[in-house]
Formats: structure tokens, sequence, C-alpha cells
């Protein structure tokens, strides 16, 4: 008898414990439904600040916006951890045309729309003009390197239709933008043009960053929209001789200063164990990096914000931090997980919003599978939110230092995955093509996450 | 031994039945992601018919379409069901603008962007001019009906956004766009304005049905954009004296024929058994109803197109209805139920989707409680392209005639709704405004279905 007491009782405190959860969670939604700040948020910083690659004047506009939201969403204490960054500037307009004849021997000179690739170097005042060989993956490359020598080579590997989740066909075309270059300058390839990592109907180009390898020559690299690329394959295809030219301007600078923007809240239990929730205030710069990652900057400092405004009082310390240079350098994560480690800091739980601001499907998670299978334990109070499942693996670039050095449980945020490609890296990644509602269930969403966490430890 | 054996072979074959399925759902979704109809059958559905209001010369093009579509996709028969539907005409633009003395002193006038109310009557050229009283709900209207006799009502009943799923504040506010301008007369109003049924950022109005109780004077009414009905209610929340000035022409001319257009695939086993799948072809006049119910008639087309391209032998007769007169009469839905009930027709299931082209997350379902339980069973199939459940309760307004009349089981597509008051019933519902890959997983899905309940039965 005392037993089953026990349990009844045991299971009365856990149904209580659920029903006061599920309320909590119903007031962060409502405060965010309601009253949000997130969609004001990025609307400031999308058009007052803009694109904001690491080094760019914007970039000290980022951080000040960074530190004044939060300061306004109720830190208590702002600050900037300095780490040093690469600065990469694009150099002036990316300029790209194709010259053939055409079937009634007529010459055609067409202009593709490109951008030159994050961190490539560029091809100096007069350009590059060579022919173009269509190259569509690797494997071809390796079977026709014979033949590229002194070309432009163009990459058409296109981005996989077939994956419903589209990271999936980022993971494997994003190979051709990062090593493309390098593989095919390894064969004496002039320059390199790429089918843009995107699924969209438009022909915007989409920029990021390549990476060289020492090895080779650094050649000069640029993406071009899906309707160029679909039409200069095409004309490849069809055997025609094609010229290319390509004019970009790409350099670096001397290495210089930015910072992670961080706000913390101090626990009240726990002071030092640290809950990291965050994402990357860096964007390219064609484009105002409004759901790259405009979106999670406004997530995580909407997290303390509503938290704040609820009266939640942290067991642990939350801190909400805005990292610097994501997207040609990942410093900003790797100077927080050094710091972190240096200062032997406790790191109970980390999670990253940087696949945009659409509306949220479940989280990827990193860690170990009890504790998986205890945060699945969560999914019912989620549900409501559209919530519907925790995956094994995810996180993000930022925190993915912090995982690997302090071993610190990691999350990421996975939204709807369908348009991101739309906007990545290209110039339509604007605040007009962020969905208000959409944003603010991702900021509901991670908020209850921090919050359980917080309650309930991992 | 015996009985374990048996088990072992009954689960082998479910296991074998379950893989069979999986790669089959695998090939529909290949076929849709990678050489899908879908979105170019809507883009020339909205392009070159555009708004398709019932009675419009629109209708006998979007038929038109409709058939040829059908029979591209491959129907053994492609036919049209006649019936009678209402013919409104909004009768020109429709204008508004209220007119007060501001701080100065200074007298202003101010447009406002309306749309006048499906089915709504006229103001007669003249206008309507008249004093706007506020009213924020039917409770303030009964507490204050004694003041509305001569007035203007101006409905500002927001559209709640605290709920999760967007149609249950759609459910709600709807009721003042339905019985709002009768409840009004009543007490004497001259005209209503509401506020939209939407919780966009921009400021464009949406229409929809209204419908007159005969009792009391059809009172012509408009729905007004967000922006302007947030300006009006502060302006009258300060009780500022402000004059109202609406003018529209909506008319009946006399009921015309509009016709179900139908494609049916003759099923091999019981061919007198009929599983329905459809959309509806009208939508209202000032956009383009890429959303509003493109998406649904291409989604029902592209369940007949892939299962035949793919080899697929249905057993039971699918058919596509791409139904008449949803938006204001319904009558598409209810011919189609009067008839099938008239010739006796077997229905064994029918599926709806009219909540948009937006990515797939769910079926609601109207079934009994076991058969919803065996149908939860296929998730596992659909989870990989996004669906992840069966909910109870769901259908459509063109299918709900047949639920009634057969007790036929009925589904909805229920795709996120986060958009879909965005460009409901307004001048935004164009066809740029829906996403290739979301639009495409919603046919996913909806073949996937049909064909588990087309091999599984219900």
């Amino acid at each position: 008898m005392t037993k089953l007491l026990l349990s009844f009782l045991l299971l009365s405190t856990h149904v209580m414990a659920q029903q006061e959860d599920s309320l909590f969670i119903r007031s962060i939604a409502d405060e965010i439904l309601v009253s949000g700040k997130a969609y004001e948020n990025l609307r400031v910083l999308c058009k007052t600040v803009g694109g904001r690659l690491a080094g760019s004047p914007q970039t000290a506009k980022a951080e000040s916006w960074g530190m004044n939201t939060l300061q306004q969403a109720g830190a208590d204490r702002v600050y900037l951890q300095e780490c040093t960054v690469p600065h990469w500037e694009r150099g002036g307009k990316d300029v790209a045309w194709i010259q053939y004849t055409d079937e009634k021997g007529k010459s055609v000179t067409a202009n593709l729309d490109v951008l030159a690739l994050g961190n490539s170097l560029g091809t100096g005042k007069q350009g590059v003009k060579a022919p173009v060989i269509l190259i569509n993956n690797f494997d071809e490359l390796e079977k026709r390197k014979d033949e590229v020598k002194g070309k432009i080579v163009f990459y058409n590997y296109p981005f996989n239709p077939r994956y419903v989740v589209t990271m999936r066909a980022y993971g494997e075309s994003g190979l051709y933008r990062r090593s493309g270059p390098s593989r095919a300058a390894k064969y004496g390839a002039v320059a390199v043009m790429i089918r843009s990592m995107s699924e969209s109907t438009d022909n915007n180009p989409h920029t990021g960053s390549t990476s060289y390898d020492s090895a080779y020559p650094k050649i000069p690299c640029a993406a071009m929209g899906l309707r160029d690329a679909d039409k200069l394959s095409q004309l490849l295809q069809g055997n025609k001789t094609i010229t290319g030219y390509l004019k970009t301007g790409g350099h670096f600078l001397p290495d210089t200063i930015a910072h992670n923007v961080i706000g913390e809240w101090r626990g009240t239990e726990k002071p030092d164990e640290i809950i990291t929730v965050g994402g990357h205030l860096d964007s390219w710069d064609p484009a105002e990096g409004a759901h790259d990652d405009g979106a999670g900057c406004v997530h995580s400092i909407e997290v303390l914000r509503v938290l704040k405004q609820l009266g939640y009082k942290p067991r642990h310390t939350i801190r909400v931090v805005l990292f610097a240079n994501e997207e040609n350098g990942a410093r900003g994560g790797m100077k927080y997980a050094e710091e972190a480690k240096q200062k032997a800091e406790k790191h109970l739980f980390a999670l990253e919003s940087d696949d945009g601001g659409f509306t949220p499907r479940g989280f990827g998670v990193t860690i170990a599978p009890d504790k998986l299978q205890k945060m699945r334990g969560w999914l019912p109070l989620l549900i409501p939110y559209g919530v519907y499942e925790f995956s094994a693996g995810g996180g993000g670039t930022d925190i993915g230092p912090l995982g690997r050095t302090l071993q610190t449980p990691l999350a990421g945020l996975s939204p709807d995955t369908q348009r991101y490609f739309d906007v990545h890296h290209a110039r339509n990644d604007v605040f007009e093509n962020v969905n208000k509602r959409e944003l603010e269930l991702g900021a509901v969403n991670i908020t209850a996450l921090i919050y359980l966490v917080d309650k309930y430890g991992l």
C-alpha cells in the first residue's frame, strides 16, 4: 500500500509538473506571439545594418545593435569577446559573360549573374577569358583532367531535389563550392564557375566560402544563378565552343578584430553552469542576412527577454551569444570554446539557431542516447507549437567547438527546410522574405527548450 | 511452433509489404520532386486564367484548363458535371475613406484599402456616408445596439495570434465576416466595415463570403487591411468623431451554369467503389487563387498523373474532382454528393486539399476511430515526406456533403498554416507566393495516401 501510495504521489507530482510546464510554455508562446520583439529586432538589424561580413564597417554597427538589443532584453551583463577574424572583401561588382556562335553563325555574348565565392581571390582588373569546360562532378573531373588546362571549369553539380531535407543536398553539392576551385586548379584550370547551391526558381547566384588548397594556384571562382547554369550547360552539352569571361575582385586585407556579443543572465542556483543559446551576427555581403542568421540572433535574444519578462528565475546561467565570423572563418565559435576551456567553465548545454526563421519542426541534438530519450519525454510539451521530433545529431558551426572541446551537449533548431536555399547566401535573404509568425514560432520552441533544460537539467 | 512460424510468416509479409510501400512512395516522391507538373500546371492556371469566381468569364476558361490538364495527366475519361451557381459580381473598384479633424483642427481625409465582401450588395453610385462606430465584438454590439442606427459599424475583431493553427483564429473571426453585416443591420447600421481575417504585416484587404439574414436590410459591407484597421480603431478609441464613406458595387446576376470538372481512372478490381481527390476550381476575383485553391487542383491532378506514370493499377476507381463554386455557394460539392446519392455510388474515401500549397504537416481525417487507428499505422511511411500526424476531424467544404449524405470517410491535407492568411482571399494570392517544393511535397503526401487507401482499403 505504501509503495502504491508513493507511486501515486510521484505520478501526481509528475502530472502536476507537466501541467505547470505546459502552462508556462503557453505563457512563453503568448508573450512571443502577441508581444514578441523578434520580428522588429530583425527589421532593425536588416534595415539599419544590412550585410555584415567579418571586417566590414557593418561589423561594429551590428555589434552595437547586439549590445543594445541584449541590454533592452534585460541581460545582467552585456560584454564583447574579442577575436581575430579574416577580412575578405568582394572588391566591387563581379562580372561574367559567355561568348559563342549561335545556330545562324552569329556571335552571341550573354551576361551571367554571378557572385564571387567568399574567400576567393580576384581575377585582376583584366579578368580571365578562356574556353569553358562543363564538368558535372568530381568523377568526371578526374576522367577529363587532361582537358582542363587553361580553361574555366564550370561545375554543374545539381542540388539534389529528391532529398526532402534540403540540408542533405547542400551537404553534397557544397563540396564543389568548398574544394572545387583547388581541385580544378590542380589540373591547370584558370578559373571556376559553379552552379549555385539552390533549387530556387529564380536566377540569383548564391555565394558562400570556398577554401583553397595551398598546394595549387588560388584561382578565381564564382557562383552563377540556376537559370544561367541550365542555359550554359545546355549550350555546352550541345558541344558548343564557349568562351567565358570572369572578373572578380576578391582579396584579403590583414586580419582584423571582431567580437562575440554576449548577454549574460546569472543563474540563481548553479551560476557556474552555463547554458548557451546563440546565432551568428555576421552575414554575407550581398544581402541583409535575414534568415542567415539574423533570425538566429533574434531567436536567441528573445529567449532572454521572454523568460525575464515572465519573471522566471534561471537555475543556471543563461548566455545569449551572437557569434562573430561564422560565414568565412568560424573564429567566433572557436574563440568562445577556447575561452571556456581556459576558464574551466562548466557548460551544461548549447543551442544554436542557424537554419533560418522558418516554421520549426524539430531539434537536432548531439547528446548521449539516454539523455536524448529524456529530452524526447518533453515532446508533448512542444508539439502544440510545431516541434515534433528530437533527432539524433545536430548543433551548429558556432557551438561545434564547445562540443568538441568540452563535450557539451549541443542542439540546433530544425525549421522547415524547403525555402532556405531559395535565399541562402543570395541577395534575396532580406527581411521581407521572413514571415513574422514562422520566425516567432522558432523563438517559442527555443525558449521552451531552454526553460526545460534549465529546470530539469540534462 | 506452428503458431510461432505462422506469426513469423505474417510478420515477414507485413515487413515486406511495408518495404514495398516504402519503395513505391519513394518513387512517387522522386517523380514529383524531380519531374513534377504541379508547379507548371499552377502557373498556367494562375497566369492564363487568373481569378475565376463562379459565373465570371474565367469560369469556362478554368474548366477548359482543367479538362485539358486532366486529359494530359492520363484520365480514362474527363467529363463535366453541371451545376447551377450564383453569379455575383464586384461591379467595379471598391472605395472607402474616412474624414476627421486632427489635433490641429485640420480636416483630414484618408483612403482605406477595402474589398467588398463576396455576395454583398453595393452602396449604389452615391456610396454611403455616415459616422463610424467601433465595435470590437458581438457582445459590445449588443451592449451598444442603441448607438448603431444610421452608422457604419466597424468590426475590429482581431485574428487571434495566440492560436498556433491559424485556422482556429479564422474560425472565430470569420463569424464577423459571415454574420456581422446582418447583425449590425438589425440595429439600423447603414454599412459594415470589418478588419480583415489575417495576421499579415501588409495592408491588403481580404474578401470572402458574407451571408445576409433575410430578416434585415442587406447593407453593404467591406473588409479593410490591417494597417488601416489599426489606424481607424486608434482614432476611434481616441473618441474621434469620424465620418466614413463606402462605395461598393456588388450585385447578383441571375444564377448561371458552372461545372465540376472530373477526371476518372477506372479501378481494376472494384471499379464501382470510388476514391475522390479534389480541390476547388473557383477563386476570388481580385487575385489568381494560387493557394486558394489552385494548389488543391494541381495537387489532385498530380495524384492521377503520377500513379499512372508509375504504372500503378488502381483497385478502386479514382476520381479527381475540380469543384465549382466553393467560395460563394459550395454548389459544386453539393451537386457531386447529390448525384452520387441518386446513382447509388459507393464512395470509399474522399480527400480535399484546400488549405494552400504550403509544406504538409498532416492530414485531418473524419472517420471511425478504429479506422483512424489503422491509418495512423501508415505514418512511418509518410514521416520522411513531412506528414507526421493524422488528426481526428477534417475534410473540406466540397467533400463535406459526401460525408453527410453517404457517410464517406473524409480527409483534408493539413499544410503548415502560418502563411495561409497572409494571402487568403487577398490580391497577393498569386503564383509567385507559392513555393515549388512546398507545393510538390503536398502532392507527394496526398498521392501516397491515396495509394495506401486504394491498396489497403479502409
